[in-house]
């Protein structure tokens, strides 16, 4: 392991603030105990430098040593596999992390991000594809809600799954949208109970607070 | 390695045909040569058994040995360890290939099945949100575009990653998505023509009207 450098924007406005990616990575960082900085680019114009780490100009990224990442996922599966605290070290204790990991983003996330930007842009009211959408976050949630109610964590101890779906669930609680899913709503609230979380979004909010 | 056994539906409608994720998976182990055979699960009635491998009621799922794997994205991360010819063994080659492996899940992908989505399910015509789902798009595919003018492949060699991104754009083409971006199209064309595409492919439609 080479040293660790975390790349986030400068600043973002007040909306977003608590809810940039780099809060995925901090949250890992802060679980296993890694040592790392911070650095930042700006928000406002992005660089060829810039799209050379990220090639859709989003944050965050990941630097170890002379090794470049971007991407949530891959990040937060790059830094399991130096800590325990993240993932286990056996080949199916391994398998279920990750398999979880991909759940997450591709099969909650996938549908709960069309829901949450139906909100951010322009509402839903009258929108003829809005039930459809809506429809499909809750069959996601409908599986997922017996699922954690036997389940303290994803894939035995708390890992990076976690860390994922519990951001991903982060977003659609702030719409509302776990009002039906009380063992939803109860992981949500574990997770963010962790001291590791509460310090890496009081960090996120600091370092755009900085900039203002 | 155990035995390879890939599980999908019995049956589907004809729309989804050619584009159901099992394909992803056939096509991965075609590239390997991996030894492998299909199972099936009835699409009418999914049973507790089924949810047990796969916790949304959906396909595929890999069992390697008596490990099971969901989520199309983990398979084949699991699957690209068993051959290097899905993914390199050094870690700036697997580092590489695992960031757009996710690149095409979690930034192309989340863009684009919501963009699909609006088109399966009514139209987008006079949707007040479809310009945003569009654009949302628009701008993934615009800085795919010179990256993929410029390289064959994501990641060096031809890999996992191609095999997600490929099948991401696939859905986009089908509804005209890529008329403005060539070079988009042309790195489909190059993944299509390969010989594992087309075997994955004629099998997975083979598969599914041997139960017509």
């Amino acid at each position: 392991m080479g040293e660790l450098v975390l790349t986030t924007f400068d600043w973002v406005p007040q909306m977003p603030r608590g809810l940039v990616r780099d809060l995925r990575v901090r949250w890992a960082l802060e679980e296993a105990g890694l040592p790392y900085r911070v650095a930042s680019v700006p928000f406002a114009d992005r660089t060829p430098d810039h799209f050379a780490h990220q090639p859709f100009g989003q944050v965050p990224w990941l630097t170890d040593g002379d090794l470049s990442i971007f991407e949530s996922g891959a990040i937060l599966l790059h830094l399991a596999g130096l800590s325990e605290a993240l993932m286990p070290a056996d080949p199916r204790g391994r398998s279920d992390v990750t398999e979880w990991l991909f759940a997450a983003l591709n099969s909650v996330e996938m549908a709960s991000l069309p829901w949450a930007l139906f909100q951010f842009w322009g509402g839903s009211e009258g929108v003829p594809g809005w039930d459809r959408f809506e429809g499909f976050l809750k069959a996601r949630l409908g599986h997922m809600e017996p699922i954690l109610a036997r389940r303290e964590w994803l894939a035995g101890g708390f890992s990076v799954a976690d860390i994922l779906m519990a951001d991903v669930l982060r977003l659609v609680d702030r719409f509302e949208g776990l009002a039906e899913y009380p063992a939803c709503r109860a992981y949500l609230a574990r997770a963010m109970a962790r001291p590791a979380f509460a310090k890496a979004h009081a960090d996120q909010m600091a370092h755009f607070a900085a900039a203002d």
